[in-house]
């Protein structure tokens, strides 16, 4: 059963999980994630995953067996278990948990396809969908306080299958990032009365420098401090602490904000290994007027070192305003 | 000139700096590090880098020629440039100053050599008091507050050069992972009247298990709450929150336990790409009682990925108390 712990100093959570790792000391390099490998994630290779626990399917086809066209199942080797009780308690002066959470695989497409942004625009709202659907579930769960879905897109990004996927991490714990991101939005909004996010939005339109894309609903951005060369942000205009409230037209949108947006990134930067990250509200939060879901999106260009994991200082060789600039020159070629 | 720009949401500094960047948009992966390449920290090719800022010489030799044991220079591609005023100002609702700093190379010793850990332990030791006399020196500049001592070893760890060096980098605000460390261990203080270095040592020697080494002034431990597979930090039981404020003969024993901890770690892991770092308290902070200098190391063995950057929470497949226990007992072959 894995372990959260906490670092008794800054209070950041860890989730030792020695099941994970297949060997405890064999941390050979993978190699290059191959197209021509067996999938599991593939149309008829259903059999290779755990049971399903949500697919959009054709009518009349099976759970577990080929007709779905996105589809969500446990991950195989999960960094939190489902099953138990939490169990909180103290080791001397060191606080832990049981590893409970929930860790999900959501399979993009049926067929092999590397990167969501050729998929067409419906199948990526499907996928945006999709994750609505599994947090507004695993919200009923009172021992789930908060849910992370990410992409890790190629090995460099930590991908360990090419057939494009994303992941969805619940938590019984507030991540120490996103209580960062609450708290510093709440001083702001108990300061000036409004939300940090309305701000940024307002700002950016007025500085147009760093505004990669702007459409009714979105608006994309290579932020002030981006932490790396083409961190894009995608920030909803409606303020809208939770992902899971989306509504329907905002998904829509986002289907070919989204889409555009990794087009671009993968012309400008030849297809780059990148995470996405959806930072959103805790589960039991109501609406809060000084935050907003996002999306973080950065291709892994540079390698973080000693300064970085010491201080927490990033240094980024690429000014965001240059970033937007070529991000908002390159044309998505029509499909 | 770079730029030091405030994330507005959770406070954290970012470091713009578009001089790092060879060619903007070239991030091709650099081919592994090879000592038969030219090498700019060798002994004889002191031209290669910018003037020394401090070396431990041979009585009777001159600055940047043959001679040195130890030597500092200016690092050639600075994160941050010495020159120059602050000009802290607001840009928008956004908060930047001029990336005012500095950006140092430690120069390990004068012969081709990667691995800190072979060089004989009294270079070891000249090396960790030319760190502390660097930090005395820059601390006396009213534009400084923090000094951050790293390592990067190994192309995995950010190093670009093979030749054993470490760095220092001096920036004008204190780095965010330093002031939650500070602030979670003046808050425990606060309510315990105790040093949570203190308590954290007591409480790992009683429990033994996450133990490496127990020397006269040193504690080595795996921590509880280890974010990495063997990370491992030295702690010193005489609390002081300044590294400079370092005695001779903590010097000379913590040399040894370095040598130690880092030979122990390339045997158990067949040399890994590691960083260490050194955490200290600001430099316009008097004597902390709540707060004490460390060394973090971790080698380099897994990806982070979407999860770890958007969350903070980080994956540990190897429980400290194993990873300890393999450390303790691997023998040091005598030298």
């Amino acid at each position: 059963m894995p372990e959260l712990r906490k670092d008794p100093i800054v209070g950041r959570w860890v989730i030792i999980a020695p099941e994970r790792a297949k060997r405890p000391y064999d941390f050979k390099d993978e190699d290059e994630l191959s197209t021509e490998a067996y999938d599991p994630f593939l149309e008829g290779n259903e059999e290779a995953t755990p049971s399903e626990i949500l697919a959009y399917r054709t009518a009349g086809t099976e759970a577990d067996k080929p007709g779905w066209r996105v589809r969500v199942v446990p991950n195989k080797f999960p960094a939190l278990k489902v099953e138990g009780e939490l169990k909180k308690r103290g080791e001397g002066m060191f606080d832990m948990m049981q590893g409970i959470g929930a860790h999900e695989v959501i399979i993009e497409c049926p067929h092999m396809e590397t990167n969501l942004s050729r998929l067409p625009v419906d199948n990526v709202r499907e996928v945006l969908w999709i994750y609505r659907d599994r947090l507004v579930d695993l919200k009923k769960d009172s021992r789930f306080v908060h849910g992370l879905i990410f992409k890790n897109k190629g090995l460099l990004a930590g991908a360990s299958l090419p057939h494009a996927h994303s992941q969805l991490i619940v938590t019984p714990v507030v991540p120490i990032y996103v209580q960062e991101e609450l708290k510093g939005a709440e001083e702001f909004y108990n300061y000036r009365g409004r939300s940090i996010f309305d701000d940024m939005i307002q700002q950016e339109i007025a500085t147009e420098s760093r505004v990669v894309l702007d459409t009714p609903r979105f608006l994309v951005v290579c932020p002030y401090a981006s932490r790396f060369p083409f961190e894009t942000w995608i920030v909803p205009k409606r303020s809208c602490s939770h992902y899971e409230d989306i509504q329907r037209q905002e998904i829509h949108e986002l289907g070919e904000v989204l889409k555009n947006v990794l087009l671009k990134m993968e012309i400008a930067l030849d297809d780059p290994p990148y995470n996405f990250l959806l930072h959103t509200a805790p589960f039991d939060q109501k609406e809060l007027s000084h935050y907003s879901w996002h999306i973080e999106i950065f291709p892994r260009l540079t390698r973080t070192a000693g300064f970085e994991w010491g201080s927490g200082f990033y240094i980024n060789p690429v000014p965001p305003e240059d970033a937007a600039s070529f991000l908002r020159k390159i044309e998505i070629p029509a499909s």
